[in-house]
């Protein structure tokens, strides 16, 4: 069997995982939110989920929206479509080989951005907290890959 | 050309492959049941998606939403919600040299748990099923996500 | 601090690189696109974005959907469905050590299928175009996870 520890030494890629595990863990969380507003609301999507409060009709009134709801379903989306790309340009931006300082500066503020995102987005916050919280976030997935493409680019 | 089959004997990160390839793929066929669902039942959200079954205002009575296929896209979204953290969280602890028995134990539940989501899901089978099998998915997840922090922690 | 100039010497790792780099870009610019269609047409989600546009009552005429919004939205969701599996499958395959010209073919393929998608999803352009561009980048995916399973499999 290999030793891989040669990959998990190099103090980028243990950065790299250390702010990616805590990113990927808060989206979970995500999920976790949407239950709760499901149960305390009594909000359903599927019929089957709302069966143990009533039988037939009585049932079928909980299968509704709700703008609590689905705000957190888009709070949730727009991580997906945000860590996404952070995970998959992230990665190769670790392997490429870039400072250590500036690595880390890109994850923190990554991942820093992405939780006050949250955070607006859920109290909510008057914008522009939201917008510039993405574009924060989405400028450092840009940064990252226009290091790749610049320094890596082979067609 | 540097070789990289060091990587590809160990066996854990085999083990993650093969796992992540094959939910990957279950994740892909939730395209083709939607595909499937929008034929069989003339469902359409594109107008350009029903214009061979009619010109005009023909056309647009097969734009329109069907419990059905609402169903398959919310499956397909729960998956693309957990997968991704899996594949994040599981990638990296792959790398992190865990004990072989327990990473196969990891990937093993979460890809059983996600077939058996999937399942749930469609049939439907009544509640707690789909709970159930979300949660197992999900506890799996964060279990590898708390080994990576508790071990590895680089901020 | 370890090396890790190895990886980043491969060949198939770099074309990887880049093409990931490039349609993870690609398909962060659906945001762009969506909040450009957004702020054009006043079309909002949320009450807090629509503010600048009015007070109350007269802010919320503009919490409504669009087509056009909802088109963008749809694309965007599908390239998410879609380049997950190939960001998962392409990187394991890379790793495996695959033959150089048909990884390159296979990238380029799906990068180009899906770049062409989402043209074919905007403009909108009569179908097949969307279903082909769609089932290619569909078929690369599955042949590269075949690959992996007839050749790594470890279950």
């Amino acid at each position: 069997m290999v030793d891989l520890t040669e990959l998990m030494e190099n103090e980028v890629f243990m950065a790299f995982t250390s702010y990616t595990t805590i990113i990927l863990s808060k989206m979970m969380l995500m999920s976790t939110a949407t239950a709760f507003y499901r149960l305390t609301r009594k909000v359903f999507a599927n019929p089957e989920d709302c069966a143990g409060f009533g039988k037939g009709e009585n049932a079928k009134k909980y299968l509704r929206t709700d703008d609590r709801v689905e705000r957190v379903r888009r709070a949730h989306l727009n991580d997906l479509e945000n860590i996404v790309p952070f995970l998959g340009i992230g990665l190769l931006y670790s392997l490429s080989g870039p400072d250590l300082s500036t690595a880390i500066l890109h994850f923190r503020l990554f991942v820093g951005a992405r939780i006050y995102h949250t955070i607006a987005y859920l109290t909510p916050l008057p914008q522009p907290n939201r917008a510039l919280a993405f574009f924060v976030g989405y400028g450092v997935t840009f940064s990252m890959a226009y290091r790749l493409l610049k320094s890596r680019l082979y067609l």
